[in-house]
């Protein structure tokens, strides 16, 4: 089910996830710049939307509803942004593309959360790919305990 | 169904459909810098994929297998990205986002077709927003027919 040659594959069982289910697992970006930010990543080895079994499109619906509500209750996001490029496996001759989401919460609004403040400086237009905020390890754990408890 | 103050609802109906399905419609993007560049759009008003039902979901992912398989043939297209935002409804203070996906097909090779010339200088890299290209209506014609053609 995993591809040695996919960097996605190699990288994902590192992560620590912040909810997962029996097809997807949804973990924190380090960047934070978009309080919430996470990567929603198919778990099997696929490189195409298209290769998606049904049951692997309604677990993701579902992911789309639960993530987004833990979202807004833990930091009152306005909207969500949900992009699937897979651009970047493009740059090696023997692309292995490897299915995630960029799930990037946006806000009306400025939020301090654990001692730091996230703005949103271009909302109510395309995300801003300068726009970046590496945060701390430690909070990077808080920002994943709270949307996590979100869950149980 | 419809609401009156959304841009998007208003404008549906005068757009000469791709392809479309019960719930959805496929439309070409004006800009076709991203050769086979569409929008995917609900036909009912909901402003956010969280309120899709799961039937609306999997006509979804059938979308995704029959155009994505359409420009590839077409086109032949390399890899496509599907990106769903909304952040321009959040400019009005009463926000009235209709759910549409963003389809574009990249590239790794020109393409000629109806007399021009199609490129994608930043395959393998996210696309470029500054890569505009308005075709005039007879190309967009062209276009529509050569990929509604693989649908039949």
């Amino acid at each position: 089910m995993i591809n040695n040659k996919c960097e996605v594959c190699i990288v994902l069982p590192n992560n620590t996830p912040v909810y997962e289910t029996k097809s997807w697992v949804v973990s924190l970006n380090p960047d934070q710049a978009y309080l919430g930010r996470c990567y929603v990543t198919l778990k099997k080895h696929k490189g195409d939307l298209a290769d998606l079994t049904d049951s692997e499109w309604l677990e993701f619906a579902d992911i789309v509803k639960t993530l987004e509500a833990a979202v807004r209750h833990a930091f009152g996001a306005t909207l969500f942004n949900w992009v699937c490029l897979m651009n970047n496996a493009f740059q090696t001759e023997h692309a292995k593309p490897h299915i995630h989401w960029h799930f990037r919460p946006r806000y009306d609004h400025k939020v301090t959360f654990s001692g730091t403040v996230f703005s949103d400086p271009s909302f109510g237009h395309h995300y801003d790919r300068t726009h970046v905020k590496k945060v701390l390890p430690k909070t990077l754990g808080n920002i994943n305990k709270i949307i996590k408890k979100q869950f149980s």
